[in-house]
């Protein structure tokens, strides 16, 4: 078991109602002035609009708002509404969506005091870390999926470039989250199940490890996967079921929040795989990694690895071989569970192939280099992931698989 | 799914060597003066008392120490240290131990400041979150078994009284704990297994509740079981192996953190009469909790609350029968199931009956008066428990079958 330190400032405030501390939150932080965060309208359709309005003005605190978040959240938003915040002196900002908003909101609590060129200086060289200063963040969640309420990781995207890029830095852990699964009711059937998905994904990429020696850790993460399995398609089919969306969304929480995956390495390859195609098709990650993630196990699968393979097999009552099975008994196991996680995926409503969601062959040399570009700062790009180490020909092979 | 707010300040230094981090801490959190509390002295042959010493010279912050906390830590150890902390002006509570040292400095921390009777005042009354102020703690464990690394909870014995009774507020919550699984190798091989099942019945209890609809949780406590169970005997027979003794330290923790409890009711019966016998016999709580145990379960089952079992029997390899099978069908596998857990308790090396480790049944009616103790400041004690309440007959009806 590896070494570890964690630590979540965040505090949860999770249920029926819980939007009610926000007010109370505002004042025991002292807070002056807000940048009110949010996407393209929705929450003025569901009513989160109207709850948090009401909110700030009880809390008597001034605030400025901003829209427009864009799903796969932008650099030039980011941009954008740092000087927002350096204009009107903003000392929070309440981020009101799902993981996009979340997201901006944590670049643009760090990009706000930083001079010089935040994407190449700190975004692209990983440095998000190091910053001296940043404005405090609160979230009122209204999408079950990326886990980003509960951490210090957000990606945005850079339309320009064609990057889609992870920034990391503990001071952005939110303050604190509102987590009401009410406020999900309204999301599209399409969205809940990439949700699903995603946060199903996140366990998947923090149980495959070369090592196989955190098993508490393990064990935990493959009770979220449980539940999330258990509650996916309810969710899906009843938008007012409180149950299935309240375990999805504090599942999805669960999933990213870091202490379900304390004490080993992880491989991430499938999703860096997955932001290059969402960087050049802006698809939702989720239903990104549902399409990827069966055939980057296919193609890492080897004899080595087969037991992390077994470990999910429960989930689908698949039974491990005994120690005693020949190579390519286990192999033929471990491949019968990769097709039942593609199924449950398909379950979901999840299409199989990039080519169905419009993905062109002749983009993937750029995906890959996209790929590749995420090392820039390390100069030689040798590989990604752990359980297997990819090469630049292994992306490659890995995405015309999923063609 | 019910609704819940989880806060977790304390931050998790875990593995080889994190002693380095306690100058750092105190440092930075601007310590003047150490209550440095700790047991009987093993700490003293193992040599985490000289890391401790290296750590507290190397900070330069003043300390005092205070030794003698009893395995069930006592009240008059509370007060007498709380004495301390008044005359010496103490600011920080470093408990180097385990469990028992950890409630103990938790006690002193709020005793210290209190001027009246803080047995009944506040123990008793079940006030210990409205305590004005409190001395911060900092942890160096070196048993895995009680979790109060990671939350705010302590259990407190009074000998003159005869009770023992636990004590919550999230003001004593750890501010950092040091978890070094070397730390733990010198445990003797009983407590190593009565940590384990400290540990396991943790997780029992807060799975045993009349809702099924949090289903997230339930997983993930499922999964610290199945890691826990995994390495039981390993750690056990191991006194060296380093994985078996982390994954016990860190499922220990996770068991009673609160993340991995939230969103349902727990049943903590068990551990009420746990308490009730450790009161009047000196017996390890981890012990205790296994022996009874079984008893509780055979006593609640019934065909409202059968499908808690077999979410348990996964662990076991023990497949829950279809919807379709008749009530005596269903209730024989739940049975099934408890004779399952009973004999992983007994490959620990556990006990199986109170008698075994020398209870006499003319003390069950006092232990029965101890458990109803616990609601005094009730005032009409009515049940204990939630998947099944339990009335003070049902209390005495499993002390007698446990015996």
């Amino acid at each position: 078991m590896n070494s570890f330190d964690w630590y979540s400032p965040t505090s949860i405030h999770f249920g029926k109602g819980k939007i009610s501390v926000l007010s109370t939150k505002l004042k025991e932080l002292k807070v002056k002035k807000v940048l009110f965060l949010y996407g393209h309208g929705s929450i003025k359709k569901n009513g989160v609009y109207d709850d948090v309005m009401a909110e700030l003005k009880l809390s008597g605190v001034a605030f400025v708002e901003k829209n427009g978040v864009h799903p796969n959240p932008r650099y030039d938003t980011v941009l954008e509404a740092a000087k927002i915040c350096k204009e009107e002196q903003v000392d929070f900002i309440l981020a009101v969506g799902g993981g996009s908003v979340v997201d901006c909101a944590k670049a643009i609590s760090l990009a706000t005091f930083y001079e010089g060129d935040f994407w190449n200086d700190i975004i692209l060289a990983n440095k998000g870390h190091t910053l001296p200063q940043h404005i405090k963040i609160g979230v009122v969640l209204t999408l079950s999926a990326t886990g980003s309420e509960m951490n210090g990781g957000a990606v945005i995207s850079n339309m320009a470039t064609r990057e889609k890029l992870a920034l990391f830095s503990p001071l952005v852990n939110p303050t604190f989250s509102i987590l009401d699964p009410q406020y999900t009711y309204s999301v599209p059937k399409s969205q809940i199940s990439a949700g699903v998905c995603d946060a199903f994904s996140h366990c998947l990429e923090q149980l495959f490890s070369p090592e196989k020696n955190a098993l508490i850790t393990d064990g935990v993460l493959l009770g979220v996967m449980w539940g999330l399995k258990a509650i996916g398609r309810t969710a899906m089919d009843n938008p007012n079921d409180y149950d299935s969306h309240a375990n999805l969304m504090w599942g999805a929480t669960m999933a990213l929040n870091g202490i379900t995956g304390v004490g080993k390495t992880h491989d991430w390859a499938t999703h860096q795989i997955e932001h290059a195609v969402s960087a050049f098709y802006d698809i939702t990650h989720g239903l990104g990694l549902a399409i990827i993630f069966p055939y980057w196990m296919e193609y890492v699968l080897d004899i080595t690895n087969v037991d992390r393979f077994f470990l999910i097999g429960s989930l689908f009552g698949i039974i491990a071989p005994p120690a005693s099975a020949s190579d390519n008994e286990k192999i033929a196991v471990a491949k019968k569970i990769i097709s039942a996680i593609r199924d449950f995926f398909v379950s979901l409503d999840m299409p199989t192939k990039l080519s169905d969601v419009g993905v062109q062959a002749s983009d993937i040399d750029g995906m890959v280099e996209s790929v590749v570009a995420k090392s820039k700062y390390n100069k030689n790009f040798e590989f990604t992931g752990s359980l297997k180490k990819l090469s630049k020909l292994d992306v490659k092979k890995i995405l015309e698989l999923a063609m």
